[in-house]
C-alpha cells in the first residue's frame, strides 16, 4: 500500500507545480525575491518607497459561481473572479496590491483543469500588477466530487498610512458615486443558480433571449477590477475619495454601511442608474422581492465612492477619462436617524 | 424565493461573524490598525522595527486530517494544525509571524462548529504572537457534505533582509539537527486513514494498544510550532542556522532538498532518532514500504536544521535549554553525486 493507492498522486501534483511555477514567474514584480518551491514566498517591501507602510490583507473565495464553471467546463475565468474580488477588497481602503497566494483544493487533481485555473489567476495578477507569490494545491480524496474543486485566495497590498481611506471624513451632504459592475461578480450565485437551473430548468449552454447571451456567458462574466480607474484618484494629495465600498455579498444594503462613520446613513436613489438586464431577469423569473434583490446582488453597481458634493464632477470626469463611462452620482450621505447604526435608505 | 430558500443563511453567518470578531480581537498585536468588518485587515509594519523588511508569506490547508475531526466531532485542534503549519513554513526562512487570515468553507454553516474552529485558530495565534487579522467564512450549499468543511489559511511574517535563511551557505561537512514532531502533523492522512479505517476497520474512538491512545487522540495530535524553540537562535548575529526544512507532504525525502544549494546532498542516518510508535504501527499495519513511509510521513522529525559541525553542540544545547529535549544530530551534508540536483540519501 502506498500513497497513490490511497488516492493522492504526488507525481501528478509535482507536474502541476512545475507548470504553475512558470505561470507564476511571469507575474513576478521587482519586489519578489524567491522562486516558488522554497517554503514561503519572499517579497521585499523596501522597493515600494513607503515611509510608514500599512499592509492591507484580505481572504476570499469564488463561492458557488464555481458550480457554473463545473457545469460549463470553463475554468479560465474563476481566477479573474478571485483576484479582482481581492484587489477591490483592499482598494477600498486605498491599498494597491503587492502579492497574492492561492489555495486550490480538489478531490482528484486534473492537471489540465488546475493549469487552466492558474492561467486565469496569473493573467489577472499581471493585469493588476500583483505578484502570484505562492499557493497551496491540495488533493483531498473524498472531500470534493470528481471534477469539482474549491479555490480561495489571499491578497496583501500596501498604502502609506496618511493615505488610508477609512470613511472617517464622510459627512452629511457628501454624494455617492457608483461604478458599474460587469455582472453578478461573485455574489448571489446560490440564489441565481436556483432560479436559472431549478425554477427555469435551463441548461448551462442554453441561450437567454432577454440577455442575448448563453446562461454560461451571463453567469460567468468575470468580476471587474476597479484598480485601473481608481488608481489615478489615489494619487490626489487632498484625499478626494472619502470612502469606498466594494459591493459583495449582502449587496448595497449590507456593504455601504461598512464604510460609514457613526451618525451617517447612505441614501441610494433608485432609478439613478440602469439596473442591467440580468438582474431584472432574475428578479422576475424568481419572483424575488426587491429588498431581497438589493441584499443579495450588486444590482449593477460594483463599487461606490463617497466624495464631497463639490468634488463629484471632477471625480466622475476622472473616472470617465480613465475609461469608466458609466460612473455617476447614485445617492447622498444623510444624518443617521436618531442614533442608530449606519444604514442604507432607498428612495425613488 | 429569497436567499435563505436557496440554502444560504445570512443571519447565521452574521452571528458567527459576531462571535468570531471577539475571538480575533483577543489576538491583536500592536501592529493591528483595524477592527474586523472593514473590507481588508490593516497591519502597520512600522512598529516592527525593520530597516529592510522582507515579507514571507505562505498558504496552507489542513488536508484530510479534517476527516478525523468530522468523525470524532472534535473541531478545536484543527486551528492549531493550520496556524502552526503556516508558522513553521515561514520560520524556516527566518521569519516571525505578523498576521494570519483564514478561509473557512462549509456546506451549511453550523455556528457552534465554526466557533470551535476559530477558537482553536485564535488560541494558536496567541501562542505564536500572530494576529488573526481577518478571514472569509463561505457557505456553499452542495459543495460540502453536511457537517463537513474545509479550512485553509494564509500567513505573513517578516524578516530583516540580511537575516534571511536561504540555505546558500550550506556546505559538505555541515550537520543535520532534527527536532521531534508531535505526531503525523498534517501530512499523510489519506494513507493513514486508509490503513486505520479501511484495512484495520477501527472506529475513531477505539483504543490502540500499541499506542496507549484512542485513534482520535493519535491522529488528531496537533501539529507542533517550532517558533518558541527556534526564536532564540534567530537572534544570533552570526546566522548560526544555515538552513531549515519543515517536514511536510513528501516527508524527509522531498523536503530536505528544498533547502539545499546545488552541489550538496543530505545524508540522513537512520536509527539516529527514535521513530515514534505511530509510524511503526502504520508501517506494519499497512505493509507500507520504508521508502514510501519516508516520502509520506515525517517519521518523527518535524523540523531539520543545517548548522556547521562545530556549532552543533551549541545549537542542540540552546534547543534543549528552550525546552526541546529531543533535538539531536540526525545526519550530515555531503557533496552531491556527479552534478545531480540535491537529494536525500539514507544510510543505516
Amino acid at each position: 500500500m502506498d500513497y497513490k493507492d490511497s488516492g493522492v498522486d504526488i507525481d501528478a501534483g509535482n507536474e502541476v507545480v512545475r507548470r504553475i511555477k512558470g505561470l507564476a514567474r511571469a507575474t513576478f514584480t521587482p519586489g519578489v525575491l524567491s522562486e516558488l518551491g522554497s517554503f514561503g514566498g519572499l517579497f521585499r517591501l523596501g522597493d515600494s518607497g513607503h515611509r510608514d507602510p500599512v499592509l492591507v490583507a484580505s481572504a476570499d473565495g469564488v463561492g458557488t459561481k464555481l458550480r457554473v464553471a463545473f457545469m460549463s467546463g470553463i475554468h479560465g475565468t474563476v481566477g479573474a473572479d478571485l483576484i479582482n474580488h481581492c484587489v477591490n477588497d483592499i482598494l477600498v481602503q486605498g491599498a494597491q496590491p503587492l502579492f497574492f497566494l492561492d489555495y486550490l483544493a480538489t478531490g482528484r487533481l486534473d492537471p489540465d483543469v488546475a493549469v487552466q485555473i492558474v492561467e486565469g489567476l496569473a493573467r489577472a495578477c499581471r493585469e493588476n500588477g500583483c505578484a502570484l507569490l505562492g499557493g497551496e494545491t491540495a488533493e483531498m480524496p473524498g472531500f470534493y466530487a470528481d471534477g469539482e474543486y474549491d479555490v480561495a485566495g489571499f491578497i496583501v497590498g500596501s498604502v502609506e498610512r496618511d493615505r488610508l481611506i477609512d470613511g472617517r471624513r464622510i459627512a452629511p451632504g457628501d454624494v455617492l458615486v457608483g461604478l458599474p459592475s460587469s455582472g453578478l461578480h461573485t455574489n448571489g450565485y446560490s440564489l441565481a443558480r436556483t432560479i436559472v437551473f431549478e425554477r427555469l430548468k435551463l441548461a448551462v449552454h442554453d441561450r437567454v433571449p432577454e440577455l442575448g447571451l448563453t446562461v454560461a456567458e451571463a453567469l460567468l462574466a468575470p468580476h471587474r477590477s476597479y484598480l485601473p480607474v481608481i488608481r489615478p484618484l489615489l494619487q490626489d494629495s487632498r484625499g478626494i475619495i472619502k470612502g469606498m465600498a466594494h459591493i459583495t455579498g449582502g449587496g448595497l444594503t449590507d456593504n455601504l454601511p461598512r464604510m460609514l462613520p457613526l451618525g451617517t446613513d447612505a441614501v441610494v436613489r433608485l432609478g439613478s442608474w440602469d439596473v442591467p438586464p440580468i438582474f431584472r431577469w432574475l428578479e422576475s423569473a424568481g419572483a424575488v422581492p426587491p429588498e431581497d434583490m438589493r441584499r443579495t446582488f450588486n444590482m449593477g453597481l460594483g463599487l461606490v465612492l463617497v466624495v464631497a458634493a463639490g468634488d463629484a464632477d471632477e471625480v466622475i470626469g476622472a473616472l470617465r477619462g480613465a475609461g469608466d463611462a458609466g460612473a455617476r452620482v447614485v445617492g447622498r450621505i444623510a444624518a443617521a436617524r436618531e442614533g442608530r447604526a449606519p444604514a442604507v435608505r432607498y428612495e425613488s
